[in-house]
């Protein structure tokens, strides 16, 4: 199948899970693309964008490993971009194979309940990557976390963290193999920064959907619930700032 | 002039200033509106979404509180929208004005310098309301704090938070006058967890511009610069939720 028409294919999740492929898009993100461990399958690049510096050191890289690189005009790159303003460039990799056993359980899990936002769910993993939580899981109803946005928000994040979609069972079951236990944010919750006083070496830590707030099961489920506290009158704040914080306490807060 | 033409009007930033009046679109961010005590002139709601039970109640409250109400078809309202799918109902009303000697000077001071995304500015407003920053600056080149993605990313923040756009010159007048040092995020600074043990009652934090980082102006004026820790090999974080962990620790953190 030509590139172009693959990279089209490719915004629709079904494809990408059959495909077991991603598309990630601009310049920066194709860069981080390249200094990472995936396997990249092809470039695809507008012929208006080829004499870029940034896109045609792309290319030259691409082409030093044997990448095919599809040139195409403008109206078909955008075709297949999911920008509105795309920066004529993106690339298409190997969605990497991890299985539960295979995951690291150390330190903080994070654990992606229903959020749905794909640009919150990409600047998540990018926290995830930079304050050191060891896995992200992303529980049914949450965005694919190979939608081109939460791609791009994760800003290279998702090509170095390790990230894997998982069933609520497969979930919990995972957490009472490996004696995690299970910390919900919540703002009924305990103030967090008494909480991550007393936190075990490891620990997972589910964030819900933005609007719904947490799940019954989860819950039920959870050994600790903790806020972050806020003034009087405000309800919440953004999914993706609360999730930096907890990250931010959970990993260098913690005495 | 018709409310219809008016919000049209008031998507660019010159009609904004010269009218000082803003958008807030969505029932959500309408309800804020209504709740909060800024002057709310008028509604804007598309015919087809006025059997909406919530934008029914929100028609009810503005009639009770003689607002002035205007049915559009779904075509004009769209183009006073600001989203791809709008909700069908959007309201306008003045922008409060503030002055330097107004502001209040207690706590932590949030000075936004170049930030650009109006999306993480409407964010940051957020946190700065539910973390209790006193007031938010911000700096030239940062985006219209009135622009109607701010508004809608500040979920209501912007209604009740102190917010002001000041010169670089006035800002530093204002802080020098009460005597409030300047802190800057920046990844080379000394780690957050530390700064905050020898924190003063009154400090300023400047967030700087996604992509160019710290100016060198903002670098020359600072008492201290401060560092959220990342993992080797992670860049930056978003600059929303660097803001969120910096308030967090500033008002949370701090012994």
């Amino acid at each position: 199948m030509k590139l172009l028409s693959l990279a089209r294919d490719l915004k629709r999740r079904k494809a990408r899970e059959r495909q077991r492929l991603f598309v990630a898009e601009g310049v920066r993100t194709v860069e981080a693309l390249l200094d990472s461990t995936l396997t990249v399958r092809g470039a695809l690049v507008a012929r208006e964008s080829r004499d870029d510096a940034r896109t045609a050191r792309l290319v030259q890289r691409c082409e030093g490993r044997r990448i095919p690189v599809e040139f195409v005009n403008e109206t078909e790159f955008a075709s297949a971009a999911d920008t509105d303003a795309p920066q004529g460039v993106l690339a298409l990799a190997t969605i990497p194979r991890t299985a539960p056993e295979g995951l690291p359980a150390a330190g903080t899990v994070l654990v992606l309940d229903a959020v749905q936002d794909p640009g919150n769910v990409g600047t998540i993993i990018r926290s995830a990557a930079a304050l050191g939580a060891s896995v992200t899981i992303a529980l049914p109803g949450t965005v694919d976390l190979w939608n081109a946005k939460v791609v791009r928000s994760a800003m290279g994040a998702l090509f170095t963290h390790c990230v894997i979609s998982l069933t609520w069972e497969e979930t919990v079951g995972w957490l009472d193999r490996r004696n995690i236990p299970l910390w919900v944010a919540d703002t009924h919750g305990e103030p967090l920064q008494v909480a991550v006083r007393t936190r075990p070496a490891n620990v997972a830590l589910v964030l819900a959907n933005e609007g719904a707030g947490v799940s019954p099961r989860v819950a039920a489920a959870a050994a600790r619930s903790v806020a972050i506290p806020m003034t009087a009158g405000s309800e919440s704040l953004n999914v993706a700032v609360a999730a930096g914080i907890l990250l931010y306490m959970l990993e260098t807060g913690a005495p």
